[in-house]
């Protein structure tokens, strides 16, 4: 028999900007159709799976040793990964990685950030900033993305930008590209606008560019991992959660200037990456053609998806990433709603009116199309 | 052709407290007998390795899904661990987990420490603590145990304790028990006195006893764990990293209230632990009793290392777990060194004159004591 006798509990010292908080997370919900995560809708390929559970055994067997706290192996393959991917040219050294970018992120407000200082991003943009920003206690500001309805919806003004720089003076500057929810991309100009206006501070500050969803960008759209050889203050984060179909094995990684990374080993925790995550990341890595082969296939779904809701009278947010942002709904509660009472979850996020749903596989999307005009023409 | 083209880096804005400081680690050498970071000798026995990589491969199928948030399978696993290893009635909710203990620990600090606030324990005690403080710009202080030559050499004297914690009045109070790097267990008189006085306190506080060597506890040695029922202040926290032989698997964990447990809900990152490690992790926890087997065996070899040490005129700091303290020696710096220079890696770590040795295989203990004994010969 379990018990929980717990005596009426004085009131535990919780620091005081907690109270009241709720856990981060989206709901979880066993619904038929799940697009409000932006998973990647295709799993693991039987031959991959099979591999990673050889590597996990090779790595089991020394499990009662710590794990490689510098994991260069990984590193190497990250850079390896980029050069193909980007063509970016990086040392080991110059990788970082972690148990998601989450944990990527907080070390780099660890470093970087603090009481006092103030990390800087532009809304509407990823909802885990803030978090970071709080479990750092660092103070939290936004500038404004451009208008849903400006020449350039959801952009980001470089003059703007700027402005709020000089203002705020960030140590820390996050820019998501593509954004989520908006699925924006920026242009390396405005990152350059960022970058020459941080290193003009006083303090001097740093600049993250969150690629997280960087390998749906579309054909032309550049990675601002080729701004890396001439901005030691940049760092450039991508995920395996996405791109790689790995959201469970949570690998997130940056890559940035020797010195950027080295800043992020003294905040580390020493043997943050188990090797059991370390044997998995490489192997999907020697796999990364065969995992971001589907990759083009949801591009190709997300622009489609894109074209129908316009045809269907809805507006659109232009999409880099494998989500889309769609609108504009003067209920869009009930919007949301209608779809979970039809089995499709989608995610009630970004500006009001607007909802965000994840591009899964045909047969999910066709669910979701359906399902949308019937409460669209319900209303 | 991999380059690094970084230019001169203008300073980045790191932390000022943390400029000039190190990433955290004992060096990472390559000898033949390595017993300087507490790990169990014993590799995790071939048919858990097969178990393992099976429940990895069904893992991996679902890998482009997050992982369970809340991973309440892996909880009431741990939960039933507790009530076979220690009788500890325990309900899922009451466990956490987290990437070792490491994190663990963070997730405490971050949720009732943090600047204002401080953390107390009490020296010689684990090296990593005053990091953790570090990191959640926790102030941190220290009391002191008992001097080596006391009746309770390295033990708490629970006036002192207390008269610390009305002078500090510390929001969190670490125990080591066993201590990590003297052995001592404190008996549980000793946690009450302090929960008492935490209990006072004007603003409150919690008390965490980190039992990461809890299970080579000697034969009478009770676990902190028998007094959660009553004390919804306080956490117990355990590590499958050494009675499990799964130091490179990352699993720290702790046992404390509901309402403790929520508290680092709130400010842990959504999806810290991977579908990969709660996989791993509940395959050892189907296994503990094969795992643990050896844990008698390493308990008998560090009473025998205990003998030996005094038998050859070494002073010695009772052990309840599994490494040594011994010494005390001049030039401790020198011991070391001739111990490495023959193969066998100790830590040098703890009081002056003291060195810390980690309990390892007969082979290796053997070769422990004929390099300690030339050393000490040739000096």
């Amino acid at each position: 028999m379990v018990s929980s006798p717990t005596p009426a509990a004085p009131a535990l010292p919780l620091r005081e900007d907690l109270r009241g908080e709720q856990p981060y997370g989206a709901p979880q919900l066993s619904v038929p159709v799940v697009l409000n995560v932006n998973e990647n809708p295709y799993p693991v390929a039987p031959e991959i799976v099979a591999d990673m559970a050889d590597a996990v055994a090779a790595a089991a067997v020394g499990l009662n040793r710590y794990p490689d706290r510098e994991f260069l192996d990984l590193r190497a393959d990250l850079a390896a990964f980029l050069l193909r991917e980007s063509g970016a040219e990086l040392l080991p050294e110059q990788l970082w990685a972690a148990n998601g970018s989450n944990e990527v992120m907080l070390h780099v407000l660890q470093a970087f950030g603090g009481p006092g200082r103030t990390a800087l991003s532009f809304a509407p943009t990823y909802s885990m900033y803030p978090e970071y920003a709080r479990d750092t206690l660092t103070d939290w500001v936004t500038g404004e993305r451009r208008p849903a309805g400006s020449e350039d919806p959801f952009g980001v003004d470089p003059e703007h930008a700027c402005s709020q720089i000089r203002h705020h003076r960030p140590s820390v500057v996050l820019l998501a590209s593509p954004n989520n929810p908006t699925g924006t991309a920026l242009p390396l100009s405005t990152v350059e606008a960022v970058l020459a206006e941080v290193a003009a501070l006083p303090a001097g500050g740093v600049v993250v560019v969150d690629e997280a969803y960087g390998e749906f960008r579309r054909e032309g759209v550049p990675s601002a991992l080729q701004l890396l050889p001439q901005h030691p203050r940049l760092a450039v984060s991508r995920t395996m959660s996405k791109a790689f179909s790995l959201a469970g094995a949570r690998l997130g990684y940056l890559a940035a200037s020797r010195e950027f990374v080295d800043a992020l080993r003294i905040v580390r925790l020493p043997y943050h990456l188990s090797a059991v995550t370390q044997a998995v990341a490489r192997t999907a890595l020697r796999h990364s053609e065969t995992l971001l082969a589907r990759v083009d296939e949801l591009r190709v779904r997300r622009d489609e998806t894109v074209q129908w809701l316009r045809h269907n009278g809805f507006t659109v947010a232009e999409s880099d990433a494998n989500f889309v942002l769609f609108g504009e709904f003067d209920d869009r509660h009930a919007v949301w709603q209608g779809l979970l009472d039809r089995g499709v979850l989608i995610r009630e996020t970004g500006p009001a009116g607007w909802l965000r749903v994840s591009i899964g596989t045909a047969e999910e999307m066709q669910s979701f199309r359906t399902a949308l005009m019937e409460v669209v023409n319900e209303q």
